[in-house]
């Protein structure tokens, strides 16, 4: 094997700051830019994503890299989703019925702070705050950046490059631009944008709802979801349609508008939320999109990584445990091949791509099914057979949520095709009254079981797999 | 309703030609720019797509602006398919069970020029050629233009702009990079690319090989095939991957290999190019991609067209059915709409989208149906009993291929819907040996519409429609 190699990683987010404490601590000379200013200095966080799910293929990244002891202070266990319906009511869907099989929601802040600082610990890692990536010159490996602070340009010349640059990725659109290869590649919106709010803590410190779920407002063409953090609020979101529907951000254009929309729509949620007209009004509106594209390499001289190499959108809580999955993935394929780069990228997309292109899937599916499946009585049927299920067969019950969310060592693509025609088949066999939950549990594990076979065989004869 | 307007057509391919004289026969003032030469006078189309199919989609359109009888003298019909094995042996495969059906060869060049021709005879309309679009501004619905003659460039001002530019669009790129709204794109290319070659004429002007049929050589990674013209030659196209197989593109560098590829693969085929040295070497090496975008209008100021909007890869034969279709769809919504341009672009958009994306997935499916499946003995089973259920119920049984290509009041997305779940339910019916096809024929219809009906139903229940 050559020496070390020199790698230059652009974008000091999540993955990438995992990507440089993992490749530092096999020995590798790391040089990390990142466009932002230091969030452990500064707060750089108002109104986008600042907090996350993280969940079994996060926390085995965190185990990798050995620092799951101090991941775990900052985690609020979400045992399971709290509907509020029009009126008040509420009522909870747990993740799992096995016992410890929870999310835990997060601060993306603490997190990516945590990472960077133990990424700095090593000697081979220097990183460099408001340093934004222009464009890559791929076939010299060379990044060009431009200082925030002193307004100069420069270029910095390595043996690798990683962009870990998140969704509006440099290195990716060096790709398009470019043009040395065929280059794949889908951006794709959601007709809805997302807006953040907050339900601030109660006078003496404590979460004025239940800090132990998601909260989930659903409403068809609105939904508003919570998610605790460690000082008692939520972070609430709003997804929200552009321009259709009674009420989208193009006409919600009033502090009357707003209210009459909340008053309407989620009267409970409203008297949470204080500020509502202030955040509404000066939060930025996100758009929701979903990135794919391929190749992710060029020769063996770069790569992408994350949501540089595949955005999705959160609606499975998966971006961030999907990209932290990218760096476990890629580590064990560096085992396999090292010393030989374009053939640990080829090998890597290749065991790769699959996944996160299914987990890109599910997250569009389950965006319909909080809106618009969870009020839905024989999606609550199913839901409660599969608790029972995984409550009473823990070893051979698997939902699809517990397949993405809790069984790390399944990848999305098989939880994907597993888990869909399971779905269908439960689905299916409770609107069509064929499962007697009355009767022995152990019969409809059978039924289902049978019924999902099936209807894998019947899709693979038709090629649909 | 506003006096008629300038319309700026960009593109004047087989979709703009189209437009500009179907809009001309409404009374607007068309000028139309289009990059290359006149193929009317100039020979543009060595190795680039030089005849495609037609079939009732398109026929529709002829008859839309009144020409059909100037098309026809120009088309080959095509009734079926004649596959080509290794040893040399054929079989055929009709398109359809039912009399008169079937697809037309046509030489694009005479296409386009006819259509050229027909809309240059209104006084209305402007062509000029060598003028290539660089790029639009979309809020001041201008265009610019290079000219390759005096490498001079312009701007053209209009009301409206059409971009009817084919897959490397510039109206499209400039909705890309204006970023002035959230646009979902994708291009997606296969792994296989294509090189057209020729099968001349015999001594005397005629075909050496049926021209009753479109040829196909299937060899699961290569795939040949072959359609009739109006001379007496073939044109051939070579599907064939850039990297991967024992034989791809990037490998077959000497004349030497590509005639062993040749003689193992094609031996028939072979005798039949001559030139096949020359033309493998000097011919290009075209990417299959598929292009899906929206929105396709930037308020009632401009809108993609054709493959600008939905470029789509070739196993289908709907690529210029489908762009002419767009005219005929778009005509109809103008009676609607007419002197309200946004309600129109976007109506349009509602209506055909879904329709388009159908064709394009429609697409895909039948590259590896070509492939693979045509010389798979339960999908020769499933045609055969096909084309005995058109036979003998011309009025209530209808292929997926019949839906797509013959049946113009079918949209693809329905098209697809139903065809995907009748073959599925024809293929496992098959498989399960649930089909008695000696016994009555009107049982296998029966249990093939009953089993659809359920496919679709429950493909209902769990969602996924």
């Amino acid at each position: 094997m050559q020496d070390k190699e020199n790698i230059l990683i652009i974008g000091a987010g999540l993955c990438g700051s995992l990507l440089a404490l993992r490749l530092a601590q096999r020995g590798y000379q790391v040089t990390m830019y990142e466009s932002r200013p230091d969030l452990r200095t500064t707060d750089i966080s108002a109104g986008r994503s600042i907090n996350l799910a993280l969940s079994d293929r996060g926390l085995r990244a965190m185990k990798m890299v050995g620092i799951v002891d101090k991941v775990l202070p900052f985690c609020t266990p979400m045992y399971g989703r709290l509907i509020h319906d029009i009126q008040g009511n509420t009522f909870t869907s747990n993740y799992s019925g096995r016992d410890g099989e929870y999310i835990n929601s997060i601060s993306r802040g603490g997190l990516n702070g945590l990472l960077l600082t133990e990424a700095e610990k090593h000697d081979n890692v220097t990183i460099h705050f408001n340093k934004k990536c222009t464009s890559v010159d791929i076939e010299n490996t060379t990044a060009k950046f431009k200082c925030y602070i002193t307004k100069e340009k420069h270029e910095v010349c390595a043996d690798l490059i990683f962009g870990a640059d998140g969704a509006g990725s440099a290195l990716r659109k060096s790709y398009y631009l470019e043009k040395k290869f065929l280059f794949s590649y889908s951006q794709n919106y959601l007709t809805h944008g997302y807006k953040e709010l907050e339900i601030p803590a109660d006078k003496i410190g404590n979460h004025q709802i239940s800090k132990d779920h998601l909260h989930i407002w659903p409403r068809g063409q609105y939904m508003l979801i919570a998610l605790p953090n460690l000082d008692g609020s939520f972070t609430v979101t709003l997804f929200l349609s552009y321009d259709e529907g009674a009420y989208n951000f193009n006409n919600l254009t009033t502090i009357e508008k707003v209210t009459e929309f909340f008053k309407t729509q989620f009267p409970d949620a409203l008297d949470l939320i204080p500020d509502i007209d202030n955040e509404f009004f000066n939060n930025p509106t996100g758009a929701l999109g979903t990135v794919k594209c391929a190749p992710w390499y060029y020769k063996g001289k770069t790569l992408l990584m994350g949501d540089a190499a595949h955005a999705i959108v959160p609606f499975y809580g998966q971006g961030m445990n999907a990209s932290f999955e990218d760096v476990v993935v890629f580590d064990e394929i560096l085992d396999q091949h090292q010393g030989d780069w374009e053939t640990t990228f080829k090998a890597y997309q290749k065991i790769r791509k699959k996944d996160t292109d299914a987990i890109a899937d599910l997250a569009i599916d389950n965006y319909y099914e909080m809106r618009d499946h969870v009020a839905n009585p024989i999606f609550k049927e199913k839901r409660k057979i599969e608790m029972d299920l995984e409550k009473t067969f823990p070893n051979d019950y698997f939902s699809k949520y517990s397949m993405v969310t809790f069984n790390e060592t399944i990848n999305y693509a098989t939880a994907m095709k597993i888990g869909r025609a399971q779905d269908k088949a439960l689905l299916n066999l409770i609107a069509d009254n064929e499962l007697d939950t009355d009767a022995n549990l152990k019969t409809v594990l059978h039924k289902v079981q049978q019924q999902t076979k099936e209807i894998l065989q019947e899709d693979k004869v038709a090629g649909l797999q």
